[in-house]
């Protein structure tokens, strides 16, 4: 039984403690010889701590420690520091070990990039944001008059919202900003006053940073001073808008009744069911080691049943947003949510709504932009639930009667991120018959433009000058399926009809439906567009037979609703080239650990990680192979995503499913089982 | 609100009630003027009453009374009689009413089927297959030391499962019955023996029945007497079966380890917050009525939000089972459900595992085969259902902290069919944001065939001699939606890009996604094929604006994962032509009620009702339009399967999504919602 492996197993893949990350940061500080300035306060032109986050170990060390009896992998940490003051200002990547107390650090940067990584692609900081919003106000005192017909405003109570990519060509760090009426206690991002501001953020000295065009209502000007003239000499049409009120503004989320009685709740008559240890979870024959990466969010480790190792790593990779938009700021916006932190900004989970009430609630702890840990209370729940279905059941009254059956409890890990105005709760969910569910809500506030012109040819209006903005949600996945050991092929199966004579008669012809199996060699042909149609069946499989001589296999079956992928003849198509495949099963490499990187939203022209290079047509046959699987959703904003978007239909993912894996349904030997019959 | 609606209205569509049937039962008996035998003794010779359900008023009618303050339509029941007895043998239905003191019936035979219903069309009833029974029963004798020794049998514990349809062509009614071991208190439909037999029970005179062929083990025999001289002669090879147990046979369901400690439970803490009054369940601004026909099984009516009605009908309509194997059984198996009974073989569920313990259970009654009505109780459960997910939130601490949110808790409508071996798990559920979700899960025992020769081509090996035998689930639902008010258009969205110049600096180009919006003027082209891609946003329009000046609309969603359709150019496909179209909207006609017929079962090649008929390039723009969605999977078995297939993954469905239908989203004045801030 799983529940006897050594805890200690998993915490090879353990998130940092925080103490673990303070002893990394004083290495640091005290090893690296150049002066550290806190990322909170480092101007562009300084050197800081970005992030400080496990290092995962290599998969075969790995192995060898939990399958081989070889030694426990040092514990080591990855620390990112940008360095502004250097010659040739850079983003470096420091493997820092062993820990508990560190003694060694590597610079792996050329090894995982192929080279320096330029100082450009760093993501904006939040020090970097402070700097812009100060000129973007500085730039508004040029606008007084227009500001106060337009917003009843002085600029103060208008708030900035940034888009992403940040210019055309590598090196650009040229940013729309599309601003707000700012509105406490509610999202701001649907009262977009029509203004929006380009500013030039790129030179390492803040002081030579400029706001290069004026957008408002349709219209561009060089800049705040000739917005103004242009208003002051009646030549510009303002939509004069009223300062919104808390309670009246769209979107508020303020209850407008008073609480009624409450619905149905969960409770667990004898406690929870599963058991959390460290960083693992154990139920009903699973075991999973979970964490939190800082930048691409959940992640997990060793996912076994009934002590069999199932898959080596399921984690997220990217999400991504890309926006319609009849006003610059939206039509530029391509937001890859894994360079804002998908992991860092999974805030605390509310008991009783993001989770039941009786859920396990957990802390993670993160290391950005600061040189001191901070902690997500609660950001991460486990919890069993009652899915009100049965899992199998079947009721008989067909030569003799009886009944038997079983609920569908199933164990969800949960973790929600807010990404500036919308929320993806990320599901991993865990079945009795040992399949895996990976499920993906969004919620939260969409975005918007301030609705002028021809809008609606990018999406519906949904207020009075607010435009919700077409856009898709792509998410990614890596799944490093081992399906009964390492070595792995791909099965497809897929139905045909073939027609006939009646083996009886010969006279008539029968459309008889057969299997058609098939083995794919390559991973060119593994790689299966978005939107066309895949073989119905599509299985990691193991060179070992079941009881019934059918390889033992996991099925991979996908939910989802993707959009069009962008143009392959995008410039910045390559950054995001995972999105051209629904599925594409690659061999697996320790150098090609995601699909992406943090680095391509600020540079998506030359990418740090291009996911398509990664198919190359190697055999992928008997290999470690790893499923690579894009889910997603077309949304176009509609009146009823005022206030939130609503998760009903907004759900899409995948199931991992034991296909003859077994020699039976593994969930007949479950203590919930229920048979009754008239005998 | 909704609850004050006058309880009667919705009594219009109730499903009869047994003192209704009774009556029914008694004026024809009555009234006929010829001899009636009770179906459960009828002989193919006699005149028996097959069913009496409700004849739901027509559409026209029920709204004058419902919204134009008309007068009540009369009740009336739809009463189908075999007439073996008559020169010209036929089927034929009456429209039996007022109840609830018939006074007149009217034979709408003609009226609906454009002529008379030939009798070789009407299902096989529980007395024929006695009947074939013990035909095959006598037919066994013939083959003692075959029995013997293929099956430890003298056939008295075998069991012959019915296939269908029944034969090639029009007026055929000659069936292969697979051979079981049977096994009390599990599902028999996992060993079969290797045998199976063709019987022709066409002719009236049940002494004329003769066993046409015999197969056994992929040899084909003209008699059972001729299989067993080739067994005596020794050239039969035989593969010996002993008589399975009950405790170790494939499939038994039975515990194999005590009970354990309980899962999450569900409890209402204030006790249940729907109500149930008669046919009608009010929920949070929801009101459906419900009922269950005997062949189609569930069926909505009139379902509104808010005092507004938005969607007439919902009603299932057929589940295909479209079967294949290298057994002559398997291979010519293509069920349509409809026509054994989804409704009345919906039987008892039970609490705690098809529902929650907390839910309503609620008897249905039938007439069917049988002159006393059978009330299959607690068949039909009505529960609010925790699914511990967010309906909506988002957590702020970006320019303000607040957090605001709402539990997605559902009403959950369910009914499980047992049609033979498998089970459907029919669930209607609605959110709190004014959208229907249709699903359906299947469960319940595989069918198999005997696995011999090449098998594999057919499906996966799932026992010893057991071939899970790959079959394709298909299930098609009506949706009358009525999208404020009766007059419809049909509007796709779909998204494309464009490459344009950035509007600010004209140097640059841009991948600009844009809404693309069509109206379908035609039944043609809203007719989508099934497995083709759709365009991703397809809705039911309504003349009428939004706040927003966009048509109030709800949105189609379809989850499926269909297997190939038959071939059209297959004899039988014009009676499954519903499975063409993943989606087809027509214009409403009361002649057009249903997509199927019972009769389309036992004669597919002069279908009675041919879906494909009903989308003859009408125009659909401004007209009551009726959605007809397919959904479905391919389910080839695996080991898994046994003992039940599990309803992870395998579900389908739907969902009825506002789309610009209110002016925001209707859960924002729900007393659930959740609030707090800062400040
Ligand atoms: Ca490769
Ligand atoms: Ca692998
Ligand atoms: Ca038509
Ligand atoms: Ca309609
Ligand atoms: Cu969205
Ligand atoms: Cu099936």
């Amino acid at each position: 039984e799983q529940e006897d492996i050594e805890d200690g197993q998993s915490l090879v893949f353990a998130d940092l403690t925080p103490e673990e990350m303070s002893q990394v940061v004083r290495y640091l500080q005290g090893h690296l010889g150049v002066p550290l300035v806190e990322a909170s306060r480092a101007k562009p032109s300084d050197n800081c701590i970005a992030s400080v986050d496990l290092q995962v170990p290599a998969k075969a060390e790995v192995l060898r420690f939990l399958d081989g009896g070889g030694a426990r992998p040092p514990r080591e940490a990855l620390a990112v520091l940008y360095f502004g003051k250097q010659p040739e200002p850079n983003i470096s990547e420091y493997v820092v070990g062993p820990l508990p107390g560190p003694a060694y650090h590597r610079d792996v940067t050329v090894q995982k990039y192929g080279g320096k990584v330029p100082y450009h692609r760093r993501p904006v900081t939040g020090k970097e944001y402070v700097d812009i919003n100060a000129l973007i106000q500085r730039e508004l005192k040029q606008a007084p008059r227009f500001l106060a017909a337009c917003c009843e405003s002085d600029g103060t109570n208008l708030v900035a919202l940034t888009t992403a990519p940040r210019g055309f060509k590598s090196g650009d760090r040229v940013t729309w900003f599309v601003l707000f009426h700012n509105v406490a206690g509610t999202g701001y991002y649907l009262s977009p006053v029509g203004l929006e501001v380009l500013v030039d953020h790129g030179d390492l000295h803040v002081s030579r940073w400029k706001l290069h065009k004026v957008f408002y209502s349709g219209r561009y000007f060089a800049s705040t001073g000739d917005l103004e003239q242009e208003f002051v000499a009646g030549a510009l049409e303002v939509v004069r808008l009223k300062q919104p009120q808390a309670d009246a503004v769209l979107g508020s989320m303020k209850p407008r009744c008073p609480p009624g009685s409450p619905g149905p709740l969960q409770f667990e008559p004898q406690g929870p069911r599963y058991s959390v240890r460290n960083n693992r979870v154990t139920f009903q024959g699973w075991s999973i080691a979970f964490g939190m990466n800082p930048n691409t969010g959940p992640r997990l480790f060793d996912i076994r049943y009934r002590g069999e190792r199932i898959v080596y790593e399921l984690s997220l990779q990217e999400a991504l947003a890309l926006y319609s938009s009849n006003c610059p700021g939206g039509m530029s916006t391509r937001y890859l949510d894994g360079s804002f932190g998908i992991g860092r900004f999974a805030y605390e989970l509310i008991q009783g709504l993001d989770c039941p009430y009786t859920a396990t609630y957990v802390d993670r702890h993160y290391l950005a932009e600061t040189d001191t840990p901070k902690t997500n209370q609660n950001s991460l729940c486990i919890f069993e639930h009652d899915s009100a279905l049965p899992l199998r059941r079947h009721f008989s009254d067909s030569q003799s009667f009886y009944y038997g059956g079983l609920r569908k409890n199933t164990l969800v890990i949960r973790t929600i991120s807010t990404l500036i105005n919308y929320d993806y709760i990320w599901d991993f969910m865990f079945h009795a018959n040992g399949a895996v569910e990976v499920r993906v809500h969004a919620t939260g506030y969409i975005s918007s433009s301030f609705f002028h012109g021809r809008g609606t040819d990018y999406g519906n209006r949904v207020g009075p000058h607010t435009l919700g903005t077409m856009h898709l949600h792509h998410i990614h996945y890596k799944v490093d399926l081992d399906v009964d050991g390492q070595l792995n092929s791909l099965e497809t199966q897929d139905m045909e009809y073939q027609f006939v004579k009646d083996p009886w008669s010969t006279q008539n012809t029968i459309e008889r439906p057969y299997l058609r199996r098939e083995r794919l060699e390559k991973e060119d042909e593994a790689a299966f567009p978005l939107n066309v149609p895949m073989p119905r069946y599509l299985s990691f499989v193991s060179p070992n037979p079941n009881k019934w001589e059918h390889p033992r296999s996991y099925r991979i079956q996908i939910i989802s609703f993707a959009g069009k992928h962008l143009p392959t003849n995008s410039s910045m198509e390559r950054a995001v080239s995972w999105g051209r495949y629904q599925l594409a099963v690659t061999r697996r490499k320790e150098e090609e650990p995601t699909s992406t990187s943090v680095y391509n939203q600020n540079d998506p022209w030359t990418p740090t990680v291009a996911f398509a290079d990664f198919i190359n047509n190697e055999t992928i046959t008997n290999e470690d192979l790893v499923a690579w699987i894009t889910v997603g959703f077309l949304h176009v904003p509609h009146a009823e995503d005022i206030p939130n978007t609503v998760t009903v239909g907004n759900g899409v993912g995948f199931f991992l499913r034991p296909y003859n894996y077994f020699n039976e349904d593994p969930s007949v030997d479950s203590s919930d089982s229920v048979y009754f019959s008239s005998e």
